[in-house]
């Protein structure tokens, strides 16, 4: 039997990434987004939902850039801080956090230099859809970890110890053990 | 060190939807998503990436509705079918990986009965990124097993058992152990 709850942002498990901006006087800011997702292959972009009286909107109106960062487990905390406390209030929160960050390669934006994924995106389009726009970037350059990349280019996930946001329970959760291939265990069905 | 790969679809954890879509003669078809997110609050929304060339991408263009169904770890096989197999060549596929679906309450769109949370959904805008586009939709009603919600009001993670992508590797993955509670664990960088 189902319950009905009316309408909820019921969608998990959902990452903890950080958007990287630069504020007015180019000091960096991260904040932290579950609400984000790839929406192109070609060419590659990423889209993040920013609510309209949140630092970082500003910024990405003003710079028309942004990073999205993936961070670690073992970064809960840091990342817990960045999505609880705006640049706003505390100019100086991803150094109070005790992250480093540089400027991007490709774009006007902030590498948050400790996570161990970080994509430059240049903001592509933009969708207003109520108290939050969706932000579309597109992705000029990816870096990686050198020690999480693997000789046939793939990653080594445990290594990298991804971050879960569980919404219905306010919960960071680490990555738990593989159940199946991909564009494999499905094939039993193929003729069911 | 950062090793620089490019432009890549990076983002992780990812969750594995199912998009629930009616056909032109209302067949139900479900179309396996991981580039989906929340994208806005008030009213909620929730987006999915959708190849112009994809089944999917009609239906949507046609009803205008979908559904975003939640499965859990256990169905991982199914979700793996349902995202290799188009409609267009085997109009069955729902059925064929063994699923059930009710006609939604609010939407022209199939909820995917067994999968234990329903989102329906009115496309409310899209925005066209180049292979996808991304469509939005508002969420109208959603469905959630009784037997997952707790009195609080909250859901039983552990009962759900959500399935995570993982792009790098193609593979499927459980959810791990909690780390932290969100909105508390990040406050010990407030003074320091």
């Amino acid at each position: 039997m189902k319950k009905q709850l009316g309408p909820k942002t019921m969608i998990m498990p959902m990452p903890a990434l950080l958007v990287g901006t630069y504020g007015a006087d180019d000091t960096p800011n991260a904040m932290t987004a579950a609400w984000t997702a790839v929406c192109c292959q070609k060419p590659v972009c990423v889209g993040v939902a920013v609510r309209h009286n949140r630092f970082t909107f500003q910024n990405l109106e003003d710079k028309k850039a942004f990073t999205l960062n993936v961070p670690r487990a073992t970064q809960a905390a840091e990342v817990d801080y960045l999505g609880m406390v705006s640049g706003a209030n505390e100019p100086n929160k991803v150094a109070k956090a005790g992250f480093d960050t540089e400027k991007g390669h490709k774009v006007d934006a902030p590498i948050i230099t400790p996570c161990p994924i970080n994509l430059e995106c240049a903001l592509k389009d933009k969708m207003e859809l109520g108290s939050h726009t969706w932000f579309a970037g597109e992705v000029l350059e990816v870096h990686v970890d050198d020690t999480l990349v693997l000789e046939n280019g793939t990653l080594n996930i445990n290594k990298l110890d991804p971050i879960i946001y569980i919404t219905a329970a306010s919960k960071y959760h680490t990555l738990g053990d593989p159940v199946a291939q991909a564009y494999s265990i499905g094939n039993k069905f193929r003729n069911g």
